[in-house]
């Protein structure tokens, strides 16, 4: 089966980088593209959709979210806007919430933030546990966030939970519960900062990760400038996510490696923190993603078009480095080459604007602009069931 | 007919200030609220709705908004966004895109944006003309506000437009233009801000204004400290907007009047501008708006779920000051005692959340959480119809 797109007012491909085609048409066959290019040379298909003008982009890539938790910590953020600061032992209440709640309450938050996020206009997300922080509840986590994507990471060293011994915890993280998540995981993350785990620790998690199968990913420099992105590096981590306080040579070793700094604009939204230094590691030539973080703590929000408004309006990225940030970007801190770009053979993950150009996403924030969303070649429905 | 509404997690009434039921219901009757307290005290209806421990709201009430135009202006905003500043010359380009629109267009164009207000949970809408400049086409502008709205705005005063003499336009505006719009008004406005309209101007507008039968409104101290607010005291105006720019005499003219303050984030947000002094205003007793001034130049956003969460990260509003000042400060700036309160014989005007509190609106930014509405006690559907 072809379909024909057609009336594509602007197509951002984001291939080569930025790339833009003007008045183009786009054939999906089956799962993957299969031409595109300007719309007076499209090829037949066997179905048409006139898009009448709209900007077609890839979907967005969220390379960074907590989605498998119960409870939420709206009260705690509210005391956080009189003043009080971002630490990362509010954690905890979420981990109590979680280990009480059912599978099938943990699906159904799931389900209902996976549907936000296609709202939002992402085509792949990836999904982390760490709210467990048992070896059961770790375990469930990372099975229930597998049903909806397969971009699962392990974070069993999200911190320490209360009852246990530091170091007895992470030989449980690096031990029995690795070995119980593994099958479901295809990456391994720590929460690397002042008052969760510090480099050497971090080290040994996902050096255990490592060698159970997993790839590395960190959270790095987050609250405080430490060796968190030099580790990253060290391992080739896909990603070191947050970034929030750089030193030169954290920028310098981003710039000379294959990891990707995600940067999590939502989460300085939300703790009305200082934002990471865009302009920086841009200039240094570094690859930026962005993506969403959301989680119930430092920020819970869904919204990639919100993450994009503030990449432009707070950290000075062009409207075009933020959106390609967003997707091929987001792809690269997965280390997928099949998604986050419009060429020929990749995956048909595409989404079209309610509006003609991608600047719109920066110049109407807080504006639903996704109108309609094809993931493999097939059309998805936008709307938002109730929460349950 | 009688509606019972149940199952209301939190019922966020406004009435007195910030009131709050925990675990409440509420009785619709016809287009009025005839009964609300705790669930178990309802009284019978013809028919009943649960919403599942939603938190209830007045809907919104967005007191200032330039709908009806042709055109964007995202490359204005893209080239802002990289250090050029905001200049009230811009509007100049969306008068001619406006003037060369055809009345379906305008229709159209508002039609869409009305609807993206409703999505955000905006119940009630003024609307401004002021991208005609010219008899003709601010009568148009008003007429098709009309349709739309009651809180229809003449903002002939909006700049002096190309190809005429400052003073030859003062009197077309307070001559032939006002009385082709008075009609469809309810209200007189003026851009008074260096670049656009002096106070002495700007007096001389709204006298004309408040001489054919319109109640006065103010852009008020945008870019600069100017005289705007002292002429809005002076006037007994019902809001003076966007108070970015403040003396203390300024906020204790405001803090002793009946006129609100306005404030108008998203602008500050789209604008890269300083935020206006929301704690100062408040902690002086003056009463506080939030609005979108959704429009194609300064800022083109809908949001008033997001514009109240500038307003607590970043003018420091508490989450129910915020909420206050979307909804009965609204009402309180368009002068209405009818809406932006849920108390018994107010219009029915009420949103139902998609989460537990109204805390959710700053705590999850840029989700869109409005899951119904009712106006005037009939439902409304939610649904954006795509662009024409």
């Amino acid at each position: 089966m072809s379909l024909l797109l057609t009336g594509i007012g602007l197509l951002a491909t984001q291939d080569p980088e930025l790339g833009e085609i003007v008045d183009a048409a786009l054939v999906i066959e089956d799962a993957r593209i299969g031409w595109l290019g300007r719309a007076g040379q499209a090829p037949a298909a066997d179905t048409a959709v006139d898009l009448g003008g709209r900007c077609v982009l890839p979907g967005f890539v969220d390379s960074h979210a907590h989605l498998v938790f119960a409870g939420d910590r709206a009260a705690e953020f509210a005391a956080r806007m009189t003043g009080r600061p971002y630490t990362a032992g509010g954690i905890r209440s979420t981990v109590a919430a979680t280990r009480a709640a059912s599978d099938e309450r943990l699906r159904l938050n799931l389900a209902r933030l996976a549907a936000e996020l296609r709202a939002a206009g992402v085509t792949t997300f990836e999904c982390k546990s760490g709210y467990g922080l048992d070896v059961e509840t770790e375990q469930r986590s990372v099975r229930i966030a597998a049903e909806q994507t397969p971009e699962v990471t392990f974070l069993g060293a999200h911190v320490v939970p209360a009852g246990i011994e530091r170091a007895d915890y992470l030989d449980l993280v690096c031990g029995p519960m690795l070995a119980a998540c593994a099958e479901h995981a295809r990456w391994v993350d720590v929460f690397c900062e002042r008052g969760a785990f510090d480099v050497s620790e971090s080290r040994a998690v996902l050096q255990a990760g490592i060698a159970a199968g997993l790839r590395p990913r960190i959270h790095a420099n987050q609250l405080t400038a430490g060796g968190a992105v030099a580790l990253a590096v060290e391992l080739d981590a896909a990603s070191a996510d947050h970034c929030t306080h750089l030193s030169p040579a954290d920028i310098d070793a981003l710039a000379g490696s294959d990891t990707v700094a995600t940067l999590l604009p939502l989460v300085e939204f939300s703790t009305r923190s200082p934002y990471p230094d865009a302009r920086g590691l841009l200039d240094a030539g570094a690859t930026v993603a962005l993506a969403t973080d959301c989680n119930p703590g430092s920020g819970f929000s869904t919204s990639m078009p919100l993450a994009i408004a503030l990449a432009v309006r707070e950290m000075r990225m062009t409207p075009a480095e933020a959106v390609y940030a967003a997707t091929a970007g987001g792809a690269k801190a997965l280390r997928r080459t099949d998604i986050g770009r419009l060429t020929v053979g990749m995956r048909a993950d595409l989404i079209a604007l309610d509006a003609p150009g991608y600047l719109h996403l920066a110049y109407r924030p807080g504006v639903p602009l996704v109108a309609r969303m094809w993931q493999a070649g097939q059309e998805v429905a936008l709307g938002l069931s109730p929460t349950q």
